[in-house]
C-alpha cells in the first residue's frame, strides 16, 4: 500500500516551531525518518497557527523536497496556498484535497490537471459528512465525472471515504469499509482509495489498536493508500502483512525485515 | 466473534501426557483458563497419538465438561469417535467436521440431526481443497442443500472455506476472503463462516502477527467464527477491536477491559 507520512504538520509542536524559528533541520530529520521507516509520499500542513499561510506552505515544501525524493501531499483547504505549495514542489506532488462541493472542486481539479499530479478527493458536500456508505458513492463519482471532464486519469484520482472517531459515530467505520469496497466499481479504471487513518482514533484510550485494526480491515476491503504515522512500528507491520496475506508482496520467513527500509 | 479454544488437543504435548495419565487437572486447567481469556467454545481433539481414540474423546469430553459450560467442539474426522463425543457431551457440542463429499456427509450429517447441534463443514471434496474462491463455494453450496435435506438449519452450518499456510500457498488467503463474503449469499439465512485460523501461519517466522493480521482481515469480511487460541492477548485484543468497529460492541473507552473476563 502507499503510506503517506503524517507527521510534517503544524498541529505538532516541533513543526510549529521549527515553522516560526524558519528552522529547516526537525522537518528534514522528520523527513528523512518518515521516508526511512516506509513512507512513499510526505503530508505538508502548516497547521491552524501560521499567519503566512503562504509563506509557511512554500518554506515547509522547499525544506522538505531538499530532505527527500518522494512526492509531497500538499494539504490545505486553500487554493492560493495549494498552488504555492505545488509550484515549490516542481509538480512532485499529490493535492489533498477537494472535496465533492462544486466550487471546491472547480478550483481545485484545474490544478491537478495544470500540475499533472494525483488528486484527493473528499466525501464531504455541503450538507457535510454523509451517513451512510452510499451517500458517500453520490459524492465520490461526482468527482469521478469532475475529473474526467478535467481530463484527469481517474487513477490520480484518491476517493477519501471519510472516517469519523468510532467513539462518537460507532456506525461510521463499517459505512467507511463498505464504500472503500464500492468504489472499484465506480469507473473503469477505478478511482484509488485513501483514508486519514487516525482520525478513526481521535479522543480514544487504545488509539493505535484501532489505527492499526481498522488499517487491516480497510486494506481487506480494497483500500490502496493511508495518511498515518509510519513511526508506529506496529501500524507499519501490520500494514507490510497484510500485503503478504494479499499476495501483493512476496512471502519470504524475514517479510517484516525484508519490505522495512 | 465466536471464538472456539483451540488448546484441548493431543498434539500438544501437555494434554498427550494428560491422556495418557488420565490425569483430568491439566485438561481442565485448560478448559477454565480458556473460558476465562474468553472463549466461548472449546475444541475437543484426542490428536494423532491416542490407541484407543474412543476411550480418549469420551474421558477428554467428560473431564472439559466438568469444568466449564461452554459447548465441546467435537473434533474427529472418524463418525464412530464422534458419536461417542456427543453422546459424553449431552448435546452442549458442535461438530468439527465434515467434508463436502457425500460418504462423509452422510456419515456426520445425521449426527448433527440426532444431536441437534451445530456443524463444521470443510470446503474439501475428494480432489482436495479447492484453487480459489468459486471452487470453495460449489463444495459450501453442497454441504448447504445436504444440510437442507437432514433439516438441519442453514444457521447451524459453519462453512470452514480451508486456509493453507501463506507460505507454501500465498494466493490463498485472498480466495479465502472471497469465500467468506460470498457464503453470506448462498442462502438466506446464510451459513455461518469460521475458520481454523492458526492454519494460515504453520511454518512462518511470524506466527502470531500472521495470525491476529489475518483474522482481522476475516472478520472484515465477514467470518462469524474462528478456532483459535483464546491465550494470545493480542489475537484477543484484535479480535475485541475488529468487533467494535464494526458496531458489534459497544464502544466505551476500556472496550478491551470491558469484553475480556
Amino acid at each position: 500500500m502507499f503510506v503517506i507520512g503524517e507527521r510534517i504538520n503544524g498541529m505538532f509542536t516541533d513543526v510549529k516551531k521549527a515553522i516560526q524559528a524558519q528552522d529547516p533541520a526537525p522537518v528534514q530529520q522528520l523527513a528523512r525518518e518518515q521516508v526511512a521507516a516506509g513512507a512513499n509520499a510526505l503530508d505538508i500542513n502548516v497547521g491552524p497557527a501560521s499567519a503566512d499561510k503562504l509563506g509557511a506552505m512554500r518554506w515547509l515544501v522547499e525544506v522538505a523536497k531538499d530532505a527527500v525524493d518522494v512526492p509531497l501531499c500538499i494539504d490545505t483547504p486553500n487554493a492560493e496556498v495549494m498552488r504555492v505549495g505545488l509550484e515549490a514542489a516542481e509538480g512532485h506532488a499529490i493535492i489533498n484535497s477537494t472535496t465533492g462541493e462544486d466550487e471546491r472542486m472547480a478550483q481545485v481539479l484545474p490544478l491537478a490537471a495544470e500540475f499533472n499530479c494525483p488528486v484527493i478527493g473528499l466525501t464531504i458536500d455541503a450538507e457535510g459528512v454523509p451517513r451512510d456508505a452510499d451517500g458517500r458513492m453520490e459524492i465520490a463519482l461526482r468527482l469521478v465525472a469532475a475529473c474526467m471532464e478535467q481530463g484527469i486519469s481517474t487513477t490520480d484520482l484518491y476517493i477519501d471515504a471519510v472516517i469519523l472517531p468510532v467513539n462518537a459515530l460507532q456506525d461510521v467505520p463499517a459505512h467507511v469499509l463498505e464504500a472503500i469496497q464500492m468504489c472499484k466499481a465506480l469507473s473503469d479504471p477505478p478511482p484509488q482509495t485513501i483514508l486519514g487513518l487516525s482520525n478513526v482514533s481521535q479522543g480514544t484510550t487504545y488509539r493505535e489498536l484501532l489505527n492499526r485494526t481498522f488499517l487491516v480491515m480497510a486494506v481487506a476491503n480494497g483500500l490502496d493508500a493511508a495518511i498515518m504515522d509510519p513511526f508506529d512500528d506496529e501500524l507499519m507491520e501490520a500494514a507490510i502483512t497484510t500485503e503478504v496475506l494479499l499476495n501483493r508482496n512476496v512471502y519470504c520467513d524475514d517479510f517484516i525485515k525484508a519490505y522495512r527500509k
